[in-house]
């Protein structure tokens, strides 16, 4: 496949950055300072992204196979190849990284293999891929792409610059907002579990509620995300959603919340505005989150949270003898500590 | 859409309750008294129900904008809208909530574009929707429903009244039962994780059990039931598994048991009947557990349980600097209590 | 459908053991001791194998339903029915299992509702199962099977031997190796979870990398792998993923490393080689584990690890009465240990 060329020069205009070395070098894509070779840029963030640790990749500057490296003023002596010097190399990286994205062309139409219900609203720029299967009286909006073989039950509602990748299902009555992603084999809004015990086992609630996506929302591979018992089950705009999250019946997740993956989040919950939520976080259902907090992974959170703040829990590992024994004491800490508080009575007195 | 409509004494007398108010007022929905709009019944379940946490919402029934309200007779004063005053409000809304649920309509016959393996038997009012394959020899059996682009590999067999959502992958020799509903991306009969280390690396089990999959069982979306490598896999009448579960090779789970979303349960492990287990718990291979038994959210199960009842586990969250400091002195604990026993000891003599 | 039957003493011969009882008996399948009917064989492993619990199914062997029972030289006074006596009768049991498996029959060729991208290279012994849509230029290899409604989209590269079960994504430019297993719903190279906080809500960092599947790697159902940030995400030889398991972008696992299900791998974490990951463990992203280190099921991995050995966390399940009294005290263990160090301190003096 043909790829994307550039001079350094161009890159270097194109991020604001100065030169040092050949401005004709060709490159044609972004790698890591550990594993770039040539025809590649890379760059070394600085220490102000928490979400790269930059530390890790310094190592790999004076040995780097990079035809280029992207990095501040005061890293320069440690790099023998091209370098592009700015204030912000991190900020260069993503501009870079913008650049030499291929975006995937879709061209607008229905695919002849697809099955399209009746009283749909498909716009003339959307495009519907093979094996598509769609419902009745579904509104697909404008340059908005279903990739193939996506299910839309009736009334499904897409609005514009929105991606359905493969093997997406969504339930009836569904609405999705503008410029979503959803990713591959993710299921937006199936059957809450509600159930209530009868006479003859568990009976199942009807869920009447829905799902309604806001825009600007990431949707990751094989989440899940159930529509409401009676009330909607809402995502709020700007909400990113990594791979494999449960998001349970008639749950509210605020606005720009991210949530990493594997986190499992309980029926009627409703989670504030700005949080973040780390990974294989378990949230009980019928809680309410505020604004601004966040969860580091793995936290179990049981209890509504009323102050923003970073929160953690679980014991984190040991080797599993020392840990055998912690749990040991753990499982027995309230005997052992009403003991000791016996012992300091008798001492004191 | 047309929405179902109904007159407030058409629906007091569904439920067997009083009107205080308009018994002509039309009700086209149900909501929750938070989010109620003109047109909507809502309703106030009283304290009984734990799964319901009534207490929340009865704060918006001063307020609320619904048309009419079912609550009990104690609750009426703060009630400003039309109600139907019954004993068990909860109740009520169940019943309700089947009226006003939209069926889907299924179609008998097999879509065109399906494709059906030889000796296959499907019963005349049963559907086959677009996109579905079906290996050699599957019987597919009354009423029962194959949405959409569903694969069912050879030998599978399907009860009556049982609907398959779309995208559902079922492997070879799997049983379904009757009133069954599978949610779309879930997958029965994979193989199990079956590995034995060998002299070039880890060599894959056979594995030649199928999966057994009773009547009245619901299957979350993306749920995940492996093949047994020797006996079956047995989901057992009764059972509903929420969302993102994974259920490994011959695992049994008895009648009844509610397992919620996110769930692991290891290899050849047995859930007994009538088990209620939360959200992301992990729950071993090759252990047994009794009747009765409830988890809470992300419960850590190590070992069989003979004994009904409740269990937990889990550090539940601090603030972050706090939880520090908790796991800090945990991971000492047997040091620290070992140093006080001596010190008691001393002080003793 | 047709079985295949062997008589004992064909089984006896295959696996090198000695009969007791009737070497004309017909044996069509394997099923273990406790569930065992007549024309079945099972077997009691002995103790060596850890990954089998066979103390659990000793205490069946004196009334097993089983015309024919594999056996150690030590175990058959207890058993009252044919035998097969060999020194490892778990190994016996192993080369049983392969004799009765029922390899799924490939017919080779593209089946007609299958879409092909231009470019494509498709061996000649490949098959490309119905509703199956490959982009442009993918590369399918000899003896490899996509079995239906796969999507693959371009220059997504598979080896020889293959199989790509049901409902599978492969996103753009994914290489898959030789002898893998994609188990049905598994996504692989969906955009990693990359953001950063810009001034309107959190922007999308475009996810460059790949993924890099190695040979002989299995993955299991409704798995999903993210594509790199930057570098690929990789797989290496031999590594086997169970269901549900989540791979963050540029996550590196290596050679022969087994990964239970559930498990959840934040971004550009490096697992060494020959690693047993326990289910529904959680590993922080940006850390590094080094070769042959063993976690149990739940751990909470926050750090890196440089020496092998067994980690264990999380606090195991108490009666919830019990739980609670435990998490309090540990959510107050630091003032605790302080106050009783400060008591210490003065008792000493």
């Amino acid at each position: 496949m043909q790829k994307k060329a550039f001079t350094l020069s161009e890159l270097a205009n194109y991020i604001g950055g100065i030169i040092e070395g050949d401005p004709e070098c060709k490159i044609i894509s972004i790698a890591s300072l550990e594993k770039a070779q040539e025809g590649q840029i890379s760059f070394l963030a600085g220490t102000r992204y928490q979400l790269v640790s930059s530390s890790r990749y310094e190592k790999f500057l004076p040995t780097t196979k990079a035809s280029a490296v992207i990095l501040a003023p005061e890293m320069i002596s440690n790099c023998h190849v091209n370098k592009i010097i700015v204030g912000d190399p991190y900020q260069g990286y993503l501009q870079l990284a913008t650049l030499f994205e291929t975006k995937q062309a879709f061209k607008a139409g229905i695919d002849p293999s697809a099955k399209i219900g009746e009283g749909c609203q498909i716009a003339s720029s959307a495009s519907i891929g093979p094996n598509c299967v769609l419902g009745k009286h579904c509104v697909i909006g404008e340059n908005t792409h279903l990739m193939a073989n996506d299910i839309l039950m009736d009334n499904v509602s897409v609005g514009n610059h929105t991606i359905i990748y493969p093997h997406v299902t969504i339930y009836q009555d569904v609405l999705v907002g503008d410029r979503v992603q959803v990713h591959a084999g993710a299921v937006l809004g199936a059957d809450g579990f509600g159930l209530v015990r009868g006479a003859q086992g568990w009976q199942k609630i009807p869920q009447l509620g829905s799902v309604k996506i806001g825009n600007d929302v990431e949707i990751g591979a094989n989440t899940t995300i159930d529509r409401g018992a009676i009330d909607d089950t809402v995502i709020e705009n700007g909400v990113k959603l990594d791979d494999q999250i449960m998001v349970g019946h008639g749950v509210v997740i605020g606005e720009n919340t991210v949530v990493a993956g594997c986190v499992g989040i309980g029926g009627s919950t409703k989670i504030g505005k700005n949080c973040m939520i780390g990974g294989a976080t378990g949230i009980n259902d019928n809680i309410v989150i505020t604004d601004g907090v966040i969860f580091t992974g793995m936290s179990q959170v049981t209890k509504s949270i009323s102050s923003p703040g970073v929160y953690s829990s679980g014991t984190s590992i040991q080797p599993q003898k020392a840990w055998h024994k912690s749990i040991a004491r753990l499982h027995n800490l309230d005997e052992m500590i009403k003991k000791i508080r016996k012992l300091e009575k008798e001492y004191n007195e």
